[in-house]
């Protein structure tokens, strides 16, 4: 129901506002992110458009957030780059619904409602002192010891 | 961000809910729900697949509600055609997590959950009860009236 737009765009945001004492490079995104480096620059872009994030060229340069994550909500990524489509006329444009939507589609957007307000409700600031174990983009230590060993070549 | 499925599915039902003294043809609810027909009867049958709608073939036949609308929810609906896709593993399959999700897919997931929750607090006879003034598929007559009418050729 997330677009892999959005999907990625919070792991970028994500990755940045763990990392905010120097810029990161898209390399650096793209690896800790798993995501295609060519879809994260598009993603990068279109953040950058819309004010989330920095892009500096050049020595020195690279990919910072333009807003402190404690003030930088779930919801102000999702709608940078993919806005939840609310529901605000009639889908089968009935002349007389109009925006006064009928109980079906009123249900359907009051759900949408509810996906923003949650998203609206936390930041990248409270998602990372979240006390949950699993910190995000990290595969914890425990589990590297415990991996299996990559294959080796006889 | 709801899927045109899950909207043509919807209007297909709430349709049938509607005109429950006899079976529909294809042709009718196409029309009601403004659903070309093609698309119409791919839906239909994936709400038979699933037993929310019988089909019947032959003089009689048509296409009918197979559960009580006061039984059947707009969630039962959503999941036959196309499930809301929770977020049950690590979308980047970090072997730490797993389906020990961290906060930013826990909240992502919590979200999705909530439109679960909203789709299955409501059944097809709730919406068809609602004091809404927008009947579901139906223009008004008022707005018949006021209508323009349609271009003559001369």
């Amino acid at each position: 129901m997330f677009s892999q737009t959005v999907e990625y765009a919070l792991r970028a945001v994500v990755h940045l506002a763990m990392r905010r004492s120097e810029p990161q490079t898209t390399a650096m995104i793209a690896e800790s992110t798993k995501v295609p480096t060519a879809y994260l620059s598009k993603v990068l872009q279109g953040l950058r458009a819309k004010g989330i994030v920095n892009l500096q060229r050049g020595l020195g340069g690279g990919v910072s957030l333009a807003i402190p994550p404690d003030k930088l909500t779930i919801l102000d990524v999702v709608t940078a780059v993919d806005p939840i489509p609310r529901i605000r006329t009639c889908p089968l444009e009935l002349k007389s619904h109009g925006v006064r939507l009928c109980a079906l589609h009123f249900r359907m957007d009051a759900a949408l409602s509810k996906v923003e307000d949650a998203f609206r409700s936390t930041t990248l600031a409270e998602l990372l002192t979240d006390p949950n174990p699993s910190v995000p983009l990290c595969n914890s230590s425990e589990d590297e010891e415990t991996s299996t060993p990559p294959a080796i070549d006889e």
